[in-house]
């Protein structure tokens, strides 16, 4: 399939064809509707009767976990690269519509000694010749959001497990299909909620656990990171990221979605801090969003200099800020906002207040409190000590070193293998993923609506009531070897990252 | 009337009978009707033809400014304290239930030299008598909120200016009768809003109304402030507040009304900052609040040991947090929080969020950005040099002395009186106080029905679209002196407060 820059201007859906590495490449797109509000609201009030519960469900122990990955951006690289210091891994199969992509990590894969991967590149539709090789027992998808409920669909059709960058669903609708597909196959089906793992969101797990906070009673999270520059930037040729997002998708992604694209940063901690489909679920929500002050302009001014943006310069954008409350069965609340737009410092969120203490990530340094006072540094470093759960203990500073968002996706890789090669329950179930990104179509529908609330669907089908907390390895770690960096694979992940 | 602690059991309400220092006294309650869902709704939806426009108005010059204070609990008996650090201030009436209380104040007074004031106590409708001297300009008052607007319409209606502690309303209704009644007889109505007064919200407005902020988008505040200790606390005696609330009346509002009861500390400077009612103004909000996991907990408990609690204990309290979401006209939202029992630290949250820059107060210390880190200690010390507005050069220093919160309290009271003075129109007027407290009423309707989002009242009556900024006097301070503390006083000072 040919592309051009100017094949993007088509609207045009060319049938069977898909872009597994963005939406940039001429018309195509892929198979799943749009967000469509109608349909939101109609999907979120489908009921569901589960199939087979995968909540606590242990596949089979895979000593070898043997992993495709697919988009290999910034991220699906940075996976390659982060699995390889994984004891049990087998890095099999590489896939991204650029072949360039797939030579780079190929290339890493040769630096440290590991077989050569397969390689799939250069056709939008290869990713599906990756996904059905029969020696692969782990999908890795780090594409455009747009593919991830295909990829994730197909690959479990496939009889792979799989494992998918967040949002896993853009819409109601893509949730179902995953839920429905994971408890048809039994298969994992895993949305890589990386904040999960981050060193300060796991010791306030394990402190909710311990019960230093009392009862729970309101969370907060938020995603706000000035990503204009990224989302403006203009590709250097169509098949090349240039380090951005292929084909400007996620700036259309601000264009044709109203509503909190992406909650899932802020929502994962707090949802396993809350047992969220777990012995709570949420019930209902609201979203605010403000109007466009940004991104219009931007384009408009852009579009001045360039004709290559005169396609964005007569859009509506997503408000700059969306903030959208959720309220849970047992009568709590969340609060998670996002804002990609607006001049501000980064903040990830990170509020947990219960009837005993509290905790506060961002702005930074982190803070807790066991009564109406921040504790001081020394008293907080008592607190890092005596919480620091094991597994933290055991590859935190491996995960350090090795890095991805201060390592935090080390870990969360390496629990997830650890997880696969012990037989153990994956810590993010698809219900969790589903639940998570659903706040995506969901807070789109509240706002479209003047922020009339929406029932949230319990994608459990009743199983919240029973489904066990999380498994987290907070007490004793796992078994899983770290393959220990070396001084000269640190020296060449420094000129890589 | 005679009361006691078992009269507090009764509910009955005895006809023209009211404590003007809480409802503690025998079932005497004020006349206002209680918080009512269905009422909430129809009041808010009631258009309004302004009889004049308050907003902008200056009433004519009054070099003197002589004064009668209602309720003299920890509020009104500092009130007295700051005024008198003030030119052109007469403070000639003195009103509380209790006779202690007057004469603490009076002997306040006496030390430092100033004429008695006229004493006001003993009896439960008597507040009426002091509002209807003919030598006074202004009431100030300080009670319990179920009686700020029947005592601010008395005093409007009986020719006095009125300002007023938070919230002035605790129902629309009400709002619209402070608002009618302003209107009717051109006097002044000003909520006590201090916060807007504190030198990091009256820094980020000067720097608003500079533009260093760009287009304001976003903005948060919040009341986050554990009361239980006060709000429990068992009086000595029915006269006595003993530093609390006098007869559990801030307990009872937790236990009869479920929203952000207390709304306009983080609402006021943002409000201020987006030029509400007069540019902009509120279209509709949403609320959202937890269930309680605390006060009737600790009700039980108490009432387990002490009898004098059982009435508390078989109550319902409000959802210990409340998040409230509110639109602006302008396409820009507000996030107001309200949490008074939870274990964690005082926040009153104040967040600016702009096209370019932004504002962080809570944790302290507070921040600012100008692009996407927050400003180094040095960088933001040169922000403070050059925005800080001159009327805080004028009297910060000496507000620091007096006190007050911090300094903001005698700020608020200097430029209130230099207004007066100067016959300038005041920086919050009648339209300000009934929007910010409203949202009181709102968010207990859009609590109470799954957080349905309910639409704002106009109560400018279309006025917003041509009321001008607020004229707080940024640039060039006031003509007001101020009576420097003498080292005496200061430590006097210390030792009443």
């Amino acid at each position: 399939m040919k592309s051009s820059r100017r094949g993007f201007l088509k609207t045009a859906t060319v049938a069977g064809a898909g872009a597994f590495t963005g939406g940039f490449i001429s018309g195509c797109k892929p198979k799943q509707p749009e967000s469509n509000l109608a349909m939101i609201l109609e999907s979120a009030k489908k009921p569901h009767t589960q199939a087979f519960n995968m909540s606590g469900y242990a596949a089979p122990a895979l000593p070898l976990v043997r992993v495709g990955l697919i988009g290999l951006g910034d991220r699906g690289s940075g996976a390659v690269q982060r699995l390889s210091y994984i004891e049990g891994v087998d890095i099999r199969a590489l896939g991204d519509l650029r072949q360039a992509a797939v030579e780079g990590s190929q290339r890493y894969l040769e630096r440290i000694g590991r077989p050569a991967a397969q390689e799939f590149y250069g056709d939008e539709i290869i990713w599906k010749n990756l996904v059905e090789l029969t020696d692969l027992d782990l999908i890795y998808i780090c594409t455009p959001w747009v593919w991830h409920t295909p990829m994730a669909v197909y690959a479990m059709e496939h009889g792979k497990h799989v494992v998918c960058e967040v949002p896993i669903a853009r819409t109601i609708d893509e949730a179902w299909q995953l839920i429905e597909t994971s408890e048809k196959t039994k298969k994992h089906c895993m949305m890589l909620e990386n904040c999960c793992y981050d060193f300060f969101e796991m010791l306030t797990l394990n402190m909710a656990r311990q019960g230093m906070f009392g009862d729970i009673v309101h969370g907060e999270g938020a995603y706000i990171h000035n990503l204009m520059g990224d989302n403006f930037k203009k590709p250097i040729d169509d098949r090349q990221s240039d380090g951005a997002y292929t084909g400007m998708w996620r700036l259309k992604e601000n264009a044709e979605r109203n509503g909190n694209l992406y909650p899932t940063h802020g929502l994962g901690p707090i949802c396993q801090i809350m047992n969220i489909n777990r012995g709570d679920k949420m019930e209902y929500l609201t979203s605010m969003s403000t109007d466009d002050f940004i991104m219009g302009k931007r384009a408009g001014e852009l579009a001045a200099g360039d004709e290559f943006y005169a396609p964005f310069a007569d859009r509506t954008y997503r408000g700059n800020m969306n903030s959208t409350l959720v309220r849970t069965n047992l009568g709590r609340t969340i609060m998670i906002q996002h804002d990609v737009s607006s001049v501000r410092p980064y903040s990830r969120l990170h509020v947990v207040s219960g009837t005993s203490g509290a905790a506060l990530k961002y702005p930074e340094p982190s803070r807790i409190a066991l009564g109406h006072n921040w504790l001081r540094e020394n008293e907080l470093k008592d607190v890092w000590d005596k919480f620091t759960p094991e597994i933290i203990k055991r590859v935190g500073e491996m995960a350090r070193k090795v890095g991805g968002h201060g390592g935090m996706d080390f870990i969360m890789d390496w629990r997830m293998i650890d997880c696969l090669r012990n037989g153990l329950p994956l810590d993010q179930n698809v219900y969790d993923g589903a639940l998570w990104s659903s706040v995506g179509p969901l807070s789109e529908w509240s706002v479209a609506n003047r922020s009339q609330s929406i029932d949230v669907p319990d994608f459990t089908g009743g199983s919240w009531k029973t489904n066990q907390p999380h498994g987290i390895n907070l007490e004793t770690g796992g078994t899983t070897k770290v393959i220990e960096v070396t001084e000269a694979e640190e020296e060449m992940q420094m000129k890589i990252s």
